[in-house]
């Protein structure tokens, strides 16, 4: 069935003026376009405790099956996107972590100013996208490919036709 | 004197059927084909503790200089190789785990669903391969040059050559 | 205002012989020659403590934007600069960790052997690069247009500018 995805955009700016975010609808509009269904889109501050509630409710209780955010992962005093998302996860995922990264990092290297984290809570894998439209696009697209296969494993499945791709 | 390594294949199913195990004796000829003195293999299930209790004979009694694993680093229910490995080192090893991840990308992308984690346990550089013959093979081969320089240094020693090469 | 930036040479062997210490000198000469404002350098032993205590000096006290150290990153007994940063840190900065590390593995693959760790504490921004000169040059000169930029969102800033260029 259709991969449920929750997008999250955490921004004090767009939490006070929703028309102001443009990550969050480019990203809605890049997952429902390959055939994600995109359960639910959210708008928080960058208050931990906001954010750390918005995240729960798609892990915990509604089980998505992944959740992308993004902003609030640079160096600015109230990002705090990272940390929140850190103390939530029971599982690391470095090498999607690496393939973000490596993948902005041949745009500019400014991407290096970005801090994400990716990972796993329960049924959910989070990942965290930075605020720039341009470069939530081309994270999300270098990671189309793979998620279902990860989506598949944190189901339950064997992941038997990925080990084949390795 | 030579490397002394341990080999340690995590999986339910070549716990329960050591037959099905390829990756653990490829490593196995790998290393020793180097000239490495690989001292011991063994399978695990993907239980934490039997993963832990493993570990640690070869980490706290016979002080091994390298423990490969191989297997449980996915995104699987049952995937716990690199929660177990965190929770037991001393020092984090990011640059071998960057090593390892930036040489699987080159090959695919469906390498960013591995989550290594690298590091070092009083006396022993841990590394976690995935559980695919390919994808080890290709990760234990990037490393083959540099381990004997890390190895030299857990050992106590000045690592003065290492110096010159960087 | 110039980035005000301390640089702490970690060395058993600097610490009882400063004219011994080359990376710190360089890194030095290299900021001062873009404009930075260098406050301080300090040369401390391998003593976690030491390390620890000159850090908080710049981090708590001074209020430093950036803290350079090199040195103490490998995989040697006394190599403990990444675990004592780790341990002051508020946020990671992983970008710039990546960055640095597929910087360095261009030039060679030993440095995976190094073990970097960058992130925030209070205001100061801190990177660990590795204690060979050479390596410290190569590290240093790929961070220097970015770094600007965090420093300016640490400050407090917008940072308008800088999603403009991601
Ligand atoms: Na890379």
């Amino acid at each position: 069935s259709a991969i449920r995805v929750g997008i999250l955009t955490v921004s004090d700016t767009s939490s006070s003026k929703p028309k102001a975010d443009r990550s969050g609808p480019l990203l809605r509009d890049t997952l429902a376009a390959v055939g994600w269904n995109v359960v639910d889109t959210a708008i928080t501050s960058d208050d931990p405790k906001q954010i750390s509630k918005a995240l729960l409710k798609w892990t915990d209780i509604e089980e998505l099956d992944v959740i992308v955010t993004t902003g609030g992962t640079g160096f600015g005093v109230r990002d705090n996107t990272p940390e929140v998302v850190k103390s939530l996860l029971d599982k690391d995922a470095p090498g999607i972590t690496h393939l973000l990264m490596s993948t902005s990092l041949k745009y500019t290297p400014f991407a290096a100013l970005s801090r994400p984290v990716c990972g796993v809570r329960g049924k959910s894998i989070i990942l965290t996208l930075p605020g720039s439209p341009k470069a939530c696009k081309e994270n999300i697209e270098c990671v189309l490919d793979i998620l279902p296969h990860a989506v598949e494993l944190t189901r339950g499945g064997s992941g038997s036709g990925l080990h084949n791709k390795m």
